[in-house]
């Protein structure tokens, strides 16, 4: 079984080196006297120590145990309640809330990193506090003053947990089609009746109460997505004085049987007029979900990295390890009755695709961070706006390219191990298992695309696309001379510029027939995703050369990276060739076949 | 979950419209007598029913239940025992077998149609047999007459079924470190002590006996792949007059907890001084396992098809049902709430590479089997000769491509289904968790890429590569001028000359480094791969064109065939790209990284 160990000094090579976290806080007036690198690094090591003592010994416990649904009442793993007690001793939950709320005020980018410690430790149990801090963020935007004082104090401490109710059996994608319904109370509350499927964390036994955010419709209201309201819904009624009161008509009808994050509930929820109260105003439930969403997307997003990160672990160690055949160019270690298996290019190969994609993950996923603290507390409403410009471009790439590559990293993971991969005391297979739901929740693969190409780059002509191309291109240009940089900057450069073409291209297609940009989105999609972890690549294996100039020490730690860009710019950049030729063959070969044709 | 339909009328269309079954049955004088295509015919439609009705519906029960290990005792899921009665009832094991012991004697490529409907219904279920028809194969090549006697009349009726026994804790892709011992008795037996692992169908209730084949090394013998023998290792001694007598030192000492084919026992064999017979010569035990092993390849091969098929079918039936949005080009079924997720191009790119791979699989399936046949039966010396060449040369694309392939058609199936797929009532991730032991098994990936590019390739100085690849000459030649066919040759003949080009160019950088080899060689296995499905695609189209110029009513039929090969062109053989410009990047960018700093 892997023992998760954080990578401290890659997640500091990022936030402090990479990324410059001390000077992005002092440029935001809310953080800029409080928030030190001796702060964050003080956050970290004590995440570093409860994910790897706490959390990561559960991991393997949760997936054989799975959650137990007895009537209505779910019981989860064990040790899983004790460590959220934990959590809430350490302070976690409370970290990134609003002040007023008992939180701590501390920046949502340093949550993020955290996340990254409890995801990769282990994703199931992250999922419980992970949907509350969703529910925290909702209220905390969407929320009359007298609901954040109702709940925010109680799922802030981490004493309530939270959820959110969104899909329906017949509506994921679509949520435009829901069917639970509101209807008003005479007191000013609402009566909400409908059955939600695959509520994360909808029932469980790690907190007194649980807030459910639900999506219903009113009587009367418009079809589709414009007729659809946002609600709280407690487990339990509160009682005038906040304490928790009698029980709600919510009940966890089932829990799914399901391939992965078996220690995570995965509830179907039935409201049976059920007392709720109208979050914001009528008919805008989704407009005010979307606060929620785009932070649940990078939280997802986080997942992939996480798969990326704990595959790469545990393929390393087996790989320094195994013993099977000779190196093709004669013994390495001869001593041995075989080479340990990471003498062969192949297993190579595999490890450095971990590597690029976790490392490279990690700084995308940082990078985002930073700009989800501006977007709420940057200085000036153009440096918001710009922020809010880069969050929405980079977001769908981040969600589903991340989680794909996770994916693929997890695949790997097996692979390396061979047959014994297969078997689940390893703990590799579970890896493949639990991130196969990251490509899936919170909007699929193919949604994420259709939002990058569709929404985020051809509705805005581009704009959002340049804001970020522009970005890249000054790196370029500021780097073009440098003769070390010379095997990153060019061929970045050349796909930075092909990639505008390539939107031109699709732009021009879907002006003619709007089905080029669900039949290019998904190609776009990983194009998008493969220049932008170059980018990264190229910037890290810049500032360790900067830092290895400077004469850094650290000798090993910055040539691998280097080594490492220069791995995923001749191995796993090349991929982009083909995506460019399957976007140009357009929309026609996938729309010729009649859906009853498929099969015959 | 998914109701398994066997795909009758394109099994018909790959055996004996594009590869001439019958005609190629004429030409071996074994089967120019007794094998028509009504014979054939009936053998499928009856492997159909039996695989629709018995095994599909147990497929999922195996998957919940698993096997129960009790104290060296196995038991199989509900339902799996009576299944195997039926399938020896209707004289499914002794199909391809030699007459003389039971066997009816029909052609091997028979069995292999069979085995994908199998397969695909039940492929946990189909090991138990499969595993027997492995050991068959070994004794009737390598066995005694006196050895050939007693175990195959009782394998061949499946009376009693069969295993082999390789793989050791520390050795697996490298058996030649393997530790069992085979110490010779008095009475001309072998003591054979030692553990196996990953026996698959190792124990269990099925039947009376189960003969294992085992490689174990004897005292004294040389180190390495050429000190291993090959023992006959029965659970049950058979007694003089060819009955079972008393317990062999055999035991099942546990069972694997795995990803998926969880029906399938997989098991830890404790030999103890159990009683074994030589086959073959001594220290020439791999030799004699090689024979087993590219039936296995193939067999493999299968359950990448199998996966491909199973996903589609399931995928296609969802994405008609299932309602989500609308089509980026205006509603498809107005009178709905929303259209069939089917009109979405991403869903259809996702549908027609689960086709395109599984029905391009089911053609290089099927015509390595008819190979197959020819190699053990063709007339001539040459005749046989040339088939193995063939044989050894797809066989690694064929086992590892396709089983890739399987795993991604088993991907998008998920996929497809959003949030659903990943739920296990719907029975998609199951395939996902049953396939990902086919990149495993029987060589990985990896290894079937080394088999493919160091030995059948380089080693032979291109001989096989040239025998295949003038199959594909020969085709474009006499396809030029065929205006219809222009999409596809033109790129085919394209592809086939960039084939030996990629190819010689490997070879000399590989003169400097043999590490190349192996950094090469997982790219160039899947460039190979895309090309030669893309040459079945292509045959395939012109076939279907053929028969619509002919005047064919089963016009829907046939437009699919062009239909999918089109996509397939446009979609999927761009891929070749990235491999070609990965390949070009050589072996430096992954040997610079020393194994200690791959994390620091």
């Amino acid at each position: 079984m892997p023992q998760y160990k954080a990578p401290l000094r890659d997640m500091q090579f990022v936030l402090h080196e990479l990324l410059n976290a001390e000077e992005h806080y002092s440029k935001l007036p809310v953080f800029a006297e409080t928030v030190s690198r001796e702060l964050v690094d003080q956050y970290l090591e004590t995440a570093a120590d409860f994910c790897e003592n706490e959390l990561s010994p559960l991991n393997q416990i949760g997936d054989r145990e799975g959650c137990k649904w007895d009537d209505g009442v779910v019981t989860t793993p064990t040790g899983f309640k004790e460590a959220y007690q934990k959590y809430i001793e350490l302070g976690f939950p409370s970290l990134s809330a609003e002040e007023q709320y008992g939180g701590q005020g501390l920046p949502n980018s340093l949550g993020i990193t955290i996340s990254e410690m409890v995801g990769t430790s282990n994703w199931a149990w992250g999922m419980y506090p992970g949907l509350s801090h969703g529910a925290v963020r909702t209220l905390e935007h969407h929320g009359s003053e007298q609901q954040k004082n109702t709940y925010l104090p109680k799922l802030v401490s981490g004493e309530w947990t939270g959820t959110m109710c969104l899909t329906e059996s017949h509506a994921g994608s679509d949520l435009g089609i829901i069917r639970t319904k509101a209807e008003p109370n005479e007191d000013g509350s609402f009566a909400i009746s409908g059955e939600k499927i695959f509520i994360s964390a909808g029932e469980h036994d790690m907190a007194e109460n649980i807030i459910h955010i639900v999506l219903a419709r009113l009587p009367g209201a418009p079809k589709g997505t414009k007729g659809i309201s946002l609600f709280i819904v407690p487990k339990f009624n509160i009682t005038a004085d906040g304490a928790v009161g009698e029980r709600n008509a919510v009940r966890c009808g089932s829990i799914e049987h399901k391939m992965g994050i078996h220690g995570n509930a995965t509830c179907v929820i039935n409201f049976d007029r059920a007392k709720g109260f109208l979050i914001g105003p009528e008919n805008r439930g989704l407009n005010c979900m979307f606060t929620f969403m785009n932070t649940a997307r990078i939280g997802t997003a986080v997942q992939g990295l996480s798969a990326s990160e704990s595959s790469f672990q545990g393929a390393v160690a087996y790989a320094k390890d195994r013993l099977a055949m000779r190196s093709l160019s004669g013994p390495k270690a001869p001593e041995k009755e075989a080479d340990p298996i990471i003498v062969h290019p192949a297993v190579r190969n595999m490890l450095l695709t971990q590597k690029a994609f976790a490392e490279g993950s990690r700084a995308l996923v940082y990078f985002l961070a930073q700009f989800s603290d501006t977007v709420e507390h940057g200085a000036t409403e153009e440096e918001r706006k710009y922020a809010d410009n880069i969050l929405s471009f980079l977001t769908p790439i981040a969600k589903a390219f991340l989680t794909e590559a996770g994916s693929e990293s997890a695949k790997h993971g097996v692979q390396v191990f061979g047959g014994h991969g297969f078997i689940s005391e390893h703990g590799m297979e579970q890896i493949v298992r639990d991130t196969r739901i990251a490509c899936l929740y919170e909007g699929t693969t193919e949604i994420q695309a259709l939002d990058l190409l569709g929404r985020k780059v051809l509705q805005t002509q581009g704009a959002l696309l340049k804001d970020f191309t522009k970005i890249i291109h000054k790196f370029c240009e500021a780097n073009k001379d440098n003769a070390e940089q010379k095997e990153f900057v060019e061929p970045l450069a050349a796909l930075n510029k092909e990639w505008g073409e390539l939107t031109m291209q699709i732009g021009m297609k879907a002006m003619q027939n709007p089905d080029e940009v669900g039949a290019a989105a998904v190609d776009y999609l990983y194009y998008s995703g493969y220049v932008t972890l170059a980018y990264f690549w190229a910037s890290m294996a810049l500032k360790a050369q900067q830092k290895l100039a400077e004469g850094s020490t650290e000798t090993a730690f910055y040539n691998a990276k280097i080594t490492t860009a220069r791995f995923y710019f001749s191995k796993i950049l090349p991929r982009t060739k083909s995506h460019v030729a399957t976007i140009a063959s357009g929309v026609s070969p996938l729309m010729a076949l009649a859906a009853d044709d498929f099969i015959i």
